[in-house]
């Protein structure tokens, strides 16, 4: 039988501990017999005395192990996901994991829903009328056979020690330990099934790590894991300032990433996505190299294939495809709002400030302040000046989207405020900081 | 509102909470609104960041006003109480307390049961039969005023914020923490009603601080609460690494608590008696100086008046009055065993250690492993050889009382094994070590 007490003293103490105490401690928890109010103290003895990259690999295949781990051996080819740590505008999944698939390597994506100022893929992908991510573990294998594609969400049967300890941190002010976010995303990521998998760890104000030593120590751990776990394993940081692209809400980014997979060039977030895709198919074994393989996810844009990768995933998974090829028709109306450049502004736009605008989009009705919450799928904002571009009084910074017009005043000023003007134009921002493997760090 | 977890991160981040804060999160928590898995994580933090002499005094003050805070302005003098941090042997308070009353200082008592390696001088009381210690709040002031000295257990109106932060403490290793120690002591002292504290703060291997270090900072903050609150605090360090005086267990410790009252001199035990009851007598305004107090209640010993006021207490309290005239009544039959002292053993005790000793004493009987355990009133252990007694083969050692007959060999191994010999004689022990009060440290 496990001492919780005993366990938590020494963690408290600041010793570590074996990775079958932290099993065990997990596994009890997990059933009921270790209750809540000595998790929370273990949680926070551990947020605050550390826990050794043995503890979290440990802790992670405690979450792991606490559900189903899907087999995908049945499906030819090695499988690779993609997971990012979330920003503002970051619609990067909706374009990279068809592009990646129409080049031959299967992608099994589960993803999340946005909570906070940040987006989920989950919610974007069901902006698309009838489409369906609530697959089960037969369907979810059976169309990643079929079509070498499936974006769902997290099933009950996967890491639900992550749910019910999530739950916890969330009340308990042990959400920001980097041992404790590397489990959570690795447990869920490695329930997939994957053979390899790259990560997206942002940092800047838009991003869940606000500075770049964090987003490295976070890099550091996930890849630590992966490595651990046999699973090659590439994490990118990449910088989460600015809204990734020109379109934030749900709609509105499905709206972008249809025209990116059409050929549209938006410049930072092509540069993300093909970087990304250039190192997925290199581990999934079609690439010879990452810069190989960026090539060939643009030949996949520019043949039209990714494209209709794009279109057979949303009809495999019940979604109309008529709004892919005419999204207009899904927007329906004008935007609710023009928001326009303030009257002494001539010059350039400086900066535009991520967080603020993510707050907004959640209020535009984009997002959840609640888990109950339910989101305006065609709610958002779409950026019509960002950094760099040049503008005179009056012209149209952005249009916003929303059911919510009796505060569209509120709205407008809040996009206004985001923005920074000055009389030079800044250099375009570099979006690909640094790149990091089991051999270490690598500039981009 | 409270938000619990903006009170938990600040602690966390190490920031110093004001004393309405603290205030509202144990109200909260005592009221059922904050659950016990914030809490617990608000311990953690608060165990691992430190609180201040600020913070200590505002949660004292939160438990102390979670329940009722007794008057005894009706009853004439300054009322004084003493506390001790709990010691193996230690009924100094049955010796005291009437003793302090004897001389016209009103003694409030109000004192808990014995958990661990230590007794508790509730059960010790309730080992004379008859005996009640659940009195009510108007039975209590009635019989201070009565008699000048009432020994009651907690009751359910005292500091409830106590005692349910104590179970939680209890299951989430946080009870060896200074601030939370002195706050739990303090806010039940507090409540009785007391003008006046004098502390006793036990250091070494039979005490709960094992250190004079731990000691000494645990003296500090209760005399800055007791100050802070206006209550004049003296509080002495004393040695806890042998017993004090030759009984461990209830019944045994009374009857030697008895043996003390009429005059019998146990060295240690007095040494540690007269201290503390020179500084009541003291504080109580009866005695010009903590050394003529001392004297006082020679005096009332020597008189009989000590011994006559603890008959009336018991009589008071619906105890057998005639136990105390005839001891060896009560304890019956002789002792369930005798230790030897080894074949090969000549000269002296040099060491006696009392952890091992108040173990053996609750696996008697005497003690409880767990809150629900019934202790046995005449079960304990009478020594007859002590640190810097001569001791020849075989010369009996101690005297074990118990009804556990059948693990007789083991407790007898337990208490042997708990003496170290040597050739020659150490001096005793020095047991007054340095008193504190808001003036600072004095050696003894």
């Amino acid at each position: 039988m496990i001492n919780p007490v005993a366990l938590i003293t020494a963690k408290r103490d600041g010793q570590a501990l074996a990775a079958d105490a932290i099993k065990a401690l997990i596994d009890a928890y997990t059933r009921g017999d270790v209750p809540d109010y000595q998790m929370s103290a273990f949680l926070m003895a551990s947020f605050l005395r550390g826990m050794n990259d043995a503890e979290t690999a440990a802790l992670t295949d405690a979450m792991l192990y606490s559900g189903s781990v899907l087999d995908l051996s049945a499906t030819p080819g090695i499988k690779v996901d993609k997971h990012s740590t979330g920003g503002v505008g970051d619609k990067v999944s909706l374009i990279l994991a068809p592009v990646v698939a129409a080049c031959g390597v299967p992608v099994p994506m589960i993803s999340g829903r946005g909570l906070g100022h940040s987006g989920g893929t989950l919610d974007k992908l069901e902006a698309i009328p009838g489409l369906r991510t609530d697959l089960s573990t037969a369907q979810y294998k059976a169309q990643l056979d079929r079509i070498g594609l499936v974006m769902i969400g997290q099933t009950r049967e996967i890491a639900p020690a992550d749910r019910k300890l999530y739950a916890l941190r969330d009340v308990t002010a042990t959400v920001e330990f980097i041992p404790f976010i590397a489990a959570s995303i690795m447990s869920k990521k490695l329930a997939e099934g994957i053979d390899a998998l790259v990560l997206d760890v942002k940092a800047g104000r838009g991003a869940f790590m606000k500075t770049q030593d964090d987003a490295r120590r976070l890099a550091e751990t996930l890849v630590a894991i992966g490595e651990r776990f046999d699973k090659p394993t590439v994490a990118w940081m990449t910088t989460m300032d600015v809204p990734l692209g020109r379109a934030v809400g749900n709609w509105p980014e499905v709206e972008e990433s249809i025209r990116c997979l059409q050929g549209a060039d938006v410049p930072d977030l092509m540069e993300v996505t093909l970087a990304l895709a250039g190192e997925m198919l290199h581990l999934g074994g079609v690439a010879v190299s990452p810069e190989a393989g960026r090539h060939q996810a643009q030949d996949a844009i520019a043949s039209g294939q990714a494209f209709d990768k794009f279109v057979e995933l949303v009809e495999a998974q019940h979604g109309d495809p008529t709004v892919l090829t005419d999204p207009a028709s899904r927007t329906g109306a004008a935007p609710a709002a023009e928001v326009h450049a303030p009257d002494h502004v001539r010059g350039y736009v400086a900066d535009l400030d991520a967080l603020a605008l993510g707050y907004t989009a959640v209020a535009l009705g984009a997002g959840r302040r609640t888990k109950e919450d339910r989101v305006d799928p065609t709610a958002g904002i779409v950026l019509h000046k960002k950094p760099g571009d040049a503008v005179a009084p009056g012209e149209v910074l952005a249009h916003l989207y929303t059911k919510k017009t009796d505060e569209i005043a509120s709205f407008s000023a809040s996009v206004q405020a985001a923005y920074r003007f000055s009389d030079t134009q800044a250099p375009p921002a570099r979006m690909l900081l640094d790149r990091y493997t089991k051999d270490g760090w690598m500039k981009a």
